[in-house]
């Protein structure tokens, strides 16, 4: 599930060049990666949270340098958010977008599962599937604004969305869970699974496909490419059409499509937790993200 | 559910005007509408059956001026036109199209719904079930000749069938319902997902989508396009296409894919039907329906 | 579920032709089918097996001349390869080819269901059954290699591996039991559904429809299309790619997605014994296979 790395300079510059950042990269601005500490504040900047008082449509951006990386505290803040606008009789929408162009977000932060004990990575998981159950099942219009590279986590935040608008170019999308030896829960497959299809989906979790955002449009992973600069004012546009439906209609077509899935969640949610714990632990896999990490600094 | 309307002449130009019925619209010729009044009538002339012996083909047209609003009368006759041909041996396959060109169906008569006690809601639902279960658990090949637009309760009855041509133009088909703040059905919103997926079924069941034929064929929401005047002859030579195989292996093949979505449909049929009423007859949905006809009459 | 025929010269010679073999046809050296009497021997050279011991790659021809039709024989000799690379902890995939270029497969001996005792043809259904469980549950990266026709049971075995390569030109590919009045069974259906989506799996099974590589690549039924003397270096390089990906991650991720379906069929095994036996045994389709066998001898 994870693929980021929120480790140190040297770390990040090498994971800057797998991800092809040129010197340009807006993303020089953040040269040191730190490690957030922030747990449980929901009034942490990792997140940042505007909301057009008109039109009832709020704007959260991604806000974790150097790549939003799915830290412990980034869970709890993106879910506080969810909740909150959730809770919020004015807003109608969220658009979701990251506030470092040219990531959206990068995935689970890896460090969290490193040698760490079992119920970390229990308590770990369970602020996972809480963010998601919280996105996935909001009764909001929710866009994914996808302004940047978006693997593995990254790719699950937007399959949570009811619509994802990508940014064009070089940037990549998808569920490259097994090159890290590690498997995709069946919640997370099954939006995939929802989203491109069966077959597609199938074979693009055994092979731990990224695609370009032309091939993901392609597959129907995302609905709508645009240029960088555009994607959030295109994702404003978009929004706007769906909002000339009446508002409970549509939620309560939403639910009918998304119960199934969340019941089944909320059912296994400790048996889901116990598997991602005991998988993620072994041995085999520590392994496999310790030869990763030495393969980013060795770079 | 529901977006047509017998209500009256002005009301009907109205919704001409909403459907860009030109002057020369072959419905000019039904300037006036009335509501029909002939319930549980099968010799009713509101739906016409035409058998040719030597194929065993019948084609069904729709006659229920001026855009063939499915009312309770409607419904009645069609379950039993369609009874009638599953039990006739010598019937193989079923067309199904529209007497009046430009409309193949234009969905539930809102009336039946708007300002109508709870139980007569009720009722009007079930007919709706009944009709239903009898199309889509047709031993016959069923095929849509779709010669107009064909919104809401429409592209329910194409989506019941086998197969669907589509008249090339203007035209349009798709589930609109969240339009008028109503829930598209667990069975409806299945026979969706299953012909066009998951993702897009499930946007276009959020957005109330209305599609272009040529959207239409391209989401695979119908198979094959034609000009107007000759959707009624490909559609019986793809019919005779369909006969070269031997009936009993189809239609057990076509039982086997099906009966679990109709069997679910009989088991909550109660459940459905209360769904329906509770959320119709609630009074926001009451005024969401009132504001619409009003619409319709101030233009 | 059958089409394919191993009885004696005319026949196979008329069976030819409905292929559109032409004179030049490799098959040319097999004018004469004979019955493969070796029941239950995994040693048979009906399936020829070869290995690369460096990269764990496996190579299964099936050498059932003419046609590689599926009587018990071959079933039972298919079922032993896969389970004995399954067992083979240096096989790591597993590549389905003809030994007999032009024939993939033909499908089902429809001998082995014609003029049968119920409890023969409960049996061969059984191997079936093994078989498939053995190669859609396989652990290993497994890819068909289509470099031929692959009706019916053909079909069924492509559909049951990861990856589908298939040769260019006018060889087809599809579920055509309808064609001969028999009911594909429900797991074989579910992976036609799987992999080519609900609606063109309905209708390709209701009409039995036969693909060209062409369409049947459009439709995703394969993954990609080759020269025909190049599907089999096109698979071995389209494994390779898959083996960069960790076999424990991918195993997982494969068994999570086909577990169901694999439950399923043990769960449902008798039932589907019976169904098929009973279909199958009637006098109705006994007398369409009857006329089909007629029909061959009689071009």
């Amino acid at each position: 599930m994870a693929l980021s790395v929120s480790a140190g300079g040297r770390v990040w510059r090498k994971f800057c060049k797998t991800f092809n950042f040129g010197p340009n990269s807006a993303l020089k601005r953040f040269p040191t990666c730190t490690a957030n500490g922030r747990l449980y504040s929901t009034s942490s900047d990792n997140v940042l949270v505007s909301k057009d008082e008109k039109s009832g449509i709020a704007t959260v951006r991604m806000n974790n340098p150097p790549v939003n990386s799915l830290n412990t505290a980034m869970l709890v803040s993106l879910r506080s958010c969810f909740e909150e606008l959730e809770n919020d009789k004015s807003c109608r929408a969220l658009i979701l977008t990251s506030q470092k162009p040219k990531v959206f977000c990068a995935g689970l932060d890896i460090l969290e599962i490193y040698r760490k004990s079992p119920d970390y990575v229990a308590q770990f998981w369970e602020k996972l599937q809480d963010m998601w159950l919280s996105l996935y099942g909001s009764r909001l219009v929710t866009m994914a604004a996808i302004n940047g590279h978006s693997p593995a986590g990254g790719c699950l935040l937007s399959l949570a969305c009811d619509y994802r608008i990508m940014a064009e170019g070089k940037f990549t999308i998808g569920l490259n869970e097994t090159q890290l030896d590690l498997v995709a829960p069946f919640w997370l497959r099954q939006t995939m699974v929802d989203v491109i299809g069966y077959r597609q989906a199938e074979m693009a979790l055994m092979i731990g496909a990224l695609y370009t955002s032309d091939k993901a449009l392609q597959l129907g992973l995302v609905d709508k490419l645009a240029p960088i600069e555009d994607v959030q004012t295109v994702a404003e546009e978009e929004v706007k059409n769906w909002l000339k439906i009446p508002d409970q209609a549509r939620a309560i077509t939403k639910m009918a499509s998304r119960k199934p899935l969340l019941d089944e969640l909320r059912k296994r949610k400790q048996e889901d937790i116990q598997t991602f714990r005991d998988e993620t632990t072994r041995e085999s896999v520590q392994m496999s993200i310790q030869q990763y990490l030495e393969k980013l600094k060795a770079k």
